[in-house]
Parts: C-alpha cells; structure tokens; sequence
C-alpha cells in the first residue's frame, strides 16, 4: 500500500509531520510512503502547484494525506497558477467526487463551540459534499458585455449522472448511520437543483429505508446554527457542501478538530483537514494537528481497510483530549508537537 | 405617497394586518394603500404569481410592503408560475438591487439565539445583497450532455456596472455605520468572484475612510459563527447573500425578528420579513408580526423620508419586547394580533 503525503502550504508540513509519527507508531506492515510538492510550496520549487510528478504519485497511490494549501505570496498569480489549483486539480483528475465531512462534537469540546452547549453537543452529522462538478468545473472566464463592459461569468452545471453518483453515496452513508438524509438544493431558483432535487428523489425509489427530506439551501444555512441536531446526513452540491461544511465546523467549536475524506469511484482517497494552511500561525507549532490525525484515521478506514487501526486513533485523540491535551485553538498553549505527543501517549 | 401591500402567501396576510395597524396608528398625512395580489395566492386567483395589475401598481407606488410568498400546493408548476417568481420578478422588473439586511440582537431575546448569549449580544451588522444578477438572472434551463444525459445548468455572471452599484451601496452604508466593509466572494474559484473583488477594490479609492477586507464566502459562513461581533457591513453578490443572511437571522435568535429593504436607484423599495411564508402555522395566528412591523419601520426611514416615525416604531418594537411580549417562535404564547396589540400600545 502507498500512500502519498503532500504536506502544502502553511501549517501543512507541521500538521502532517504530526499525523505521519502516529501513522508510524501504528506500525501497519506493507505501508510505504512518498511525498510530493503541492500548491504554493510546489510553485515555488517548480512553477507549478500541481507538477507532473505529483500528479503522477498520486494517481499511482492508494491514498492521499494532504496537509494544506493557500498562501498569500500566491494571490496575485493567474488563476491555473495558485494553489488551491492542486486540490481542485486532484479532485478532478483522480475522479475524487464523493467529499465526507463528519461533524461530531467531542464532549470534552462542548464549550469551545459559540453555540450554547445545549445545541452544539447534540450535533452528529456528515456531509456528503460532491467535488467534481457545480461552478466549480464549468466553463468560466472573463469577457465583455455587448455595451463592452467587463464581465466574469461561471457555468453553473450538473447531469443525471453525477447527481446520480453522489446521491448513492448519500443514501449510503444513511443507512449505516441513523437513516435520515436531508438533501439541500435551491430548486426555487436553479434548474441545476431542479435537476438535482428530481434525481435524488429517483435514487431513493433504492432506499425505502432511509428518510428523505429537502431543504432549500438558506434554510439549510439557518438550521444548522438554529438545531443542527436535527441532521444526520446532509448531501449537496460542490458550492453549497463548501458553504456548509465549513459552517457545520465551526458550530463544532474548532475547525482544527475535522477531518475529511474525498473518495472516487474505485475507493481511492484524499484525507485532508478541513482547515487551510493558517499562514498567520504558520511555523510557530501552533496548529493543532488533529484535524490531520483523524483525517489519517479516516484514511485507515476507507482505502487501506484498517477499521481497527482507525478505531484506534479516534480512540487515542478522544483519550487525550480527555487527559486535557489543548492547543491553541482549543485554549491551551500546547504546541504543534505536544498535541501529536499526546496523541502517541494516548495511543 | 402611495404604498403598496401584498400579503400573499401563509402568514403573509396575517402579518401584514398588523403592521398596516401600526401605520395607521401614525397617522401620517398623505398616505394611501392599494392592495395587490402575489405569489400563491395570485397564482390560485388569476393564473400567475405576479399578474400584470399587480406590475403595474408596484411600479405606481413610491414603496411596496411585502409579506411572505411561497405556497406548497405550487411545488409542481412550472418555474415561471411558481410563488417566489413574484419576488424574484419584482426585483428585477423595478430595478431593486440593493437588499439591506440588519441583524441586531434585541438586548431582551439575547438569550433566544442558540448562539452563547455573549457571541450573540455582539451582532451588529448589515448583509448588502446584490438582488439584480448572479445565477439567479442568468440564462438557465435542462438540456442534453452530448452523451443524451439530462443536465441542468445555470449561468452564473456579474458585469461591472452591476458590481460597481452595489459596492457604493455597501461603502455608503459601512460610512454611515462604524466604517468597516467585508466583501465576500468566492475569487479562489469563481471568476464571476474575481470581477466582483477587482471592481469592489476599485470602488474602494472613494472610499479612503472605510476599511474595506475581503473573505472567501466558506470562511464568512464560518465567521458568522465563531465570531459575528466582528462584522459591521457585509457585502456581497445574490446567492451567498441569501445563504448568509439566513444564516445571520438565525443567529440573532428568532427569523421573526429580521426586517429587510430592497431599493432601486430612485428609493422605491419592497420592505418585507426576511422569514418566509410559513405554511405550517399560517391561519393560526401563531405568527411573529414584528419582522414585518419593523420592515414597515425601514420603508418609513428608506423610501418616505419619515425618519422620526421609523424611530418611533423600533422604539415602539423594543418596548414591547421590554414590556414581555413573545410570540410562540420566541418563547411565548401570544397570538400574532397580540403582538400587534402590544406595539400599538408602546406607541
Ligand atoms: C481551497 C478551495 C478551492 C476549497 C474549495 O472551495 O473546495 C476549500 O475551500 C475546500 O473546501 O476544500
Ligand atoms: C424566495 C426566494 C426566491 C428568495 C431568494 O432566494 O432570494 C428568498 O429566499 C429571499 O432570500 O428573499
């Protein structure tokens, strides 16, 4: 088994360093590593932030675990130049479309959410994010209006077969869970939701089991912060998963607490936090490395097949959290290192 | 001056009743009323959510008092005959750009928002939504991917001038507030984004005594949460306009609350709640009038140049509240006339 590690920008290679000396001490036989250059970092070296080299690693992989990319020195560059090109780029050029990001208050974190207590411990989502269509992928670009005005403009976009694809990942991730999946869309306004919201409704013709509802997407938004108890999977399009997923996070308390995994069709995967590369807090230790550590759990769970593995570290980041391990983020003064400390001690 | 009012749909007609109370309880010289038929209701009258009478009277008035639209019975129809296209062709068929939605917390329902009473009593802050373009105007419809998949798609664009209008609008209004203007967009992706970052910059140079930032609509919906006291005026383009200012309504505690105004290059305006049509409570008097009491408050201050009564219904609202009004959505038993009672006699 190969696993690529492309540690970015920012924080990424403090944060993936972490999650590797955990992943070590696991000792799984069979397991080597590579790492390659991405985003700012692999501009920077070699003038682009997806060079041919990690693409090719990556394709080559059985996993991916990703730090991190953005960084501001970058900003300026023409689009296909900056960094967040890389993870569109391996979204799209690995078929990574099925985008999971569990939401779950750990207990000992109840207070550090801005929602009252009450609120933030009930929550227990997942939100199946598509990432390989939406505005993201269509055709885009800037041009001038017939009175010669400057205009940007994106195709917004999706078909049957995309929608479809994702959908059964939805249901799916339902039914192993507690059988509720809230679809979110803005059919009252978009044709691709319209198309969207009919597909979902004939997918779920093969799932009697779960509970379908719908909900437009500002509604989705208010929810989340008025109960989001009330989820138990969401599924979305690219845009609105963007949106809300960070949203969910935060109602969390930390984004420096969640992992995520994208998965394409032959159970390949990008395992990243869902945080970015925090430039400000860059190269101080910091960051809080578990958002990365439970993205490499979620790693040994859906690619390499190590359910037990990924128990173990679930376990063994709950067990120091409960020892009072605490960085920044969280309000302590751990650093970057002494949280992946806690980590192995708990391990 | 000539006001408009259109109740249509749910709770539209109820809440609508009690804020016309209020303005007659002014009594301001010069005023009349024509009432129009929107939404749903229309739609079941005369075979279409904004029939041309009702056009032609909106066009007439010097502002409009909305209630809600939105009518389950209409999920089926086609697009262009559903509620919300009176809303959304009003918008556009009068020019009403500018969408201005506070969110204040009343210090009396801190305690109603699921947010921790000290993150909650820290809002203060204004969305400015662009309500003319984006993907909601643009070319939209279902077509066939060359492989005979169904496919929905939707143009998303903004030109400059449109961009240009709606950050003066965001600048004027910061200006006139504590002078700090967030612009959200989403330019690491979309290039409808980026158009809107470089004219919003541009904009800016007349601006120099507002400090204007910018932020990725991802990690707004995330501010939203861990820390909405940082905002003072949000702007931003149609869609993460309507997700946030959603999302912000709800953490101010109750979506009965929030008022909002929609201008036009002449201050003609549409006011209405920024909650919906409610179809689940409508007829019960159940409703929360004071959203659409204090939009009433806003077309005084906006549209009728009668800035000392706007003043006297938010005082009259907050008295109210003082006085322990609450309707069933903030905790309370009181029926929506009730609610209308208790504003009429803090007046
Ligand atoms: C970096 C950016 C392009 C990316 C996205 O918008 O998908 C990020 O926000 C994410 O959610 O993974
Ligand atoms: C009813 C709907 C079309 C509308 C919108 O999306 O603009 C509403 O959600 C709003 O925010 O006013």
């Amino acid at each position: 088994m190969l696993i690529a590690l492309f540690p970015g920008d920012g924080i990424g290679p403090e944060i993936v360093a972490q999650a590797k000396r955990v992943l070590d001490a696991l000792a799984i036989p069979g397991i080597t590593y590579e790492e390659g250059l991405v985003g700012g970092a692999a501009y920077k070296a070699v003038g682009h932030p997806l060079p041919p080299e990690t693409l090719e690693l990556a394709k080559r992989a059985d996993a991916i675990l990703f730090g991190a990319v953005g960084d501001p020195d970058c900003d300026s560059l023409e689009r296909h130049l900056r960094p967040e090109q890389a993870i569109l780029g391996l979204r799209k050029e690995l078929g990574l479309f099925s985008n999971l990001r569990p939401a779950k208050v750990f207990p000992e974190l109840a207070d550090a959410s801005a929602l009252k207590q009450e609120v933030a411990s009930a929550i227990d989502l997942l939100i199946v994010r598509e990432t390989n269509g939406d505005v993201y992928f269509g055709e885009k670009g800037m041009r001038k209006t017939p009175e010669g005005l400057r205009e940007g403009y994106d195709i917004m976009s999706y078909n049957e077969e995309q929608v479809r694809k994702i959908a059964h990942q939805g249901f799916l991730a339902a039914r192993a869970r507690r059988g509720k999946l809230c679809s979110v869309d803005k059919a009252n306004v978009l044709e691709t939701s319209q198309l969207w919201r009919d597909v979902v409704i004939e997918v779920s013709a093969d799932y009697p089991d779960v509970a379908l509802s719908h909900m437009y997407v500002d509604n989705a938004a208010m929810q989340l912060v008025r109960n989001p108890g009330q989820f138990d999977v969401i599924v979305t399009g690219n845009m609105f998963g963007d949106i809300l997923s960070d949203q969910a996070s935060m109602c969390v308390g930390s984004i420096g607490m969640l992992a995520s995994a994208t998965l394409n069709d032959s159970n390949q995967g990008l395992y990243e936090p869902i945080h970015g590369s925090a430039p400000d807090i860059a190269g101080q230790g910091k960051a809080n490395p578990l958002a990365t550590v439970l993205s490499a759990g979620m790693m040994l769970r859906y690619s390499l097949n190590r359910p037990e593995q990924a128990d173990r570290i679930e376990a063994a980041v709950a067990k120091a959290l409960a020892n009072g391990a605490r960085s920044f983020d969280l309000g302590g003064t751990m650093s970057t290192v002494e949280m992946g400390d806690a980590v192995l001690a708990a391990l």
